[in-house]
């Protein structure tokens, strides 16, 4: 049972590493969200489109995980962000110790949002807390409402949940309303969001969600709220 | 480094028991697919069609490994044939222990191609040979061109690519010239097939693809081609 207490261990250390990032975070104001979804769900497009939308007014910072490769970075780099890359080598999650690592590149007073998009998996990620105030959950309609009963442990521990690219709701098989109805069997909080970044649907409801979330916690932490 | 000592006695022990798996299918006549892809890329539909497809031609089996439930496996026993469950309640990948004591139950010598419905990922799959013949990668274009170049290991390893929901392309951006190129650059041998399994259009040459090489190892084994 080597393995076993080994990746109790592993876990053990990850969470000490979490509590590390989330005070430093919560001590500079920061809202750390961690991304998590299948490779292809439009996670680096959501990004771009509320860091686009929220311009002038929240300041962002980008941690990328990926496999191998900065194509994302780049993409999130030419909105004039600071952006850290993060390649895992195969490695299937981020961990804390990598986040924490990665966010020395930044002026913490500066940032707002801090978003870590992790390895696109619906599996590994879910076990590593990062130190984020949530997980979001982003799942797209071409992938089959079955997805939260297939991967439940991810969609419970979601802070928010997002179903993407709802301009091809026409083009697919997606029931909505039992898609919710299963987040809700297994996460009672998190608000679902409806929206497509390609056409700009429900994108506002999103970023107004994240800048009253951005205040809660600064009000919590007693920190500047945003406004 | 007792981590990486362990991940390596994992995995040589895997690599043992694949062996003795592919032995069995090659005595047995069976050609066996390890199909690999992100969660709702369309697995089970392509795997769904492609049984009645060749149904009274070929006789399937199917390995359905998911994280919970058995959604898609009562999706494909609906089909009248053999199905296994595997719940890795957690575990990111099928490996060949499994994969083993699940084809207990099929009677072998009336089997022809054995599907193993890998978990929905992009990563840890890729490094854990279950015996197969081949592994089949799909990619559905709503996830976009730049995933074999973010996931090289699992498309360099592929011995078939499938780009599957091409009744979408109109819908989506995706790049099918920029996507082959990408897998060519990593994997020189592996057909590409460009199909749709809702709409059947390139079906008929994945499945004749799929009797030849059925007929092609049963040649090399001198068991029994097909026809």
């Amino acid at each position: 049972m080597t393995e076993i207490k080994i990746l109790k261990n592993i876990l053990d250390q990850n969470r000490h590493r979490a509590e590390d990032n989330r005070q430093v975070f919560n001590k500079h104001g920061i809202l750390a969200l961690n991304f998590i979804a299948s490779p292809g769900a439009g996670k680096t497009t959501l990004l771009e489109k509320t860091i686009s939308g929220l311009k002038g007014k929240l300041e962002f910072a980008v941690i990328e995980g990926d496999i191998t490769g900065d194509y994302d970075a780049r993409r999130l780099a030419a909105l004039g962000i600071p952006v850290v890359q993060i390649n895992t080598e195969g490695g299937c999650h981020l961990d804390a110790g990598m986040v924490h690592k990665a966010f020395q590149d930044f002026v913490l007073d500066r940032t707002d949002i801090l978003a870590v998009e992790n390895v696109g998996n619906l599996v590994c990620p879910a076990e590593f807390d990062l130190g984020e105030a949530f997980k979001v959950v982003v799942l797209s309609v071409p992938e089959g409402e079955d997805k939260p009963a297939k991967y439940p442990l991810i969609f419970s521990e979601a802070g928010a949940v997002v179903f993407s690219k709802i301009d091809l709701l026409k083009a697919v098989n997606f029931d909505l309303a039992k898609a919710r109805e299963d987040v809700r069997r297994i996460n009672r909080e998190a608000p679902i969001f409806e929206l497509s970044a390609a056409t700009g649907q429900g994108m506002g409801e999103w970023m107004d969600w994240l800048v009253s979330k951005l205040n809660e916690q600064r009000k919590f932490n007693s920190t500047q709220p945003f406004s």
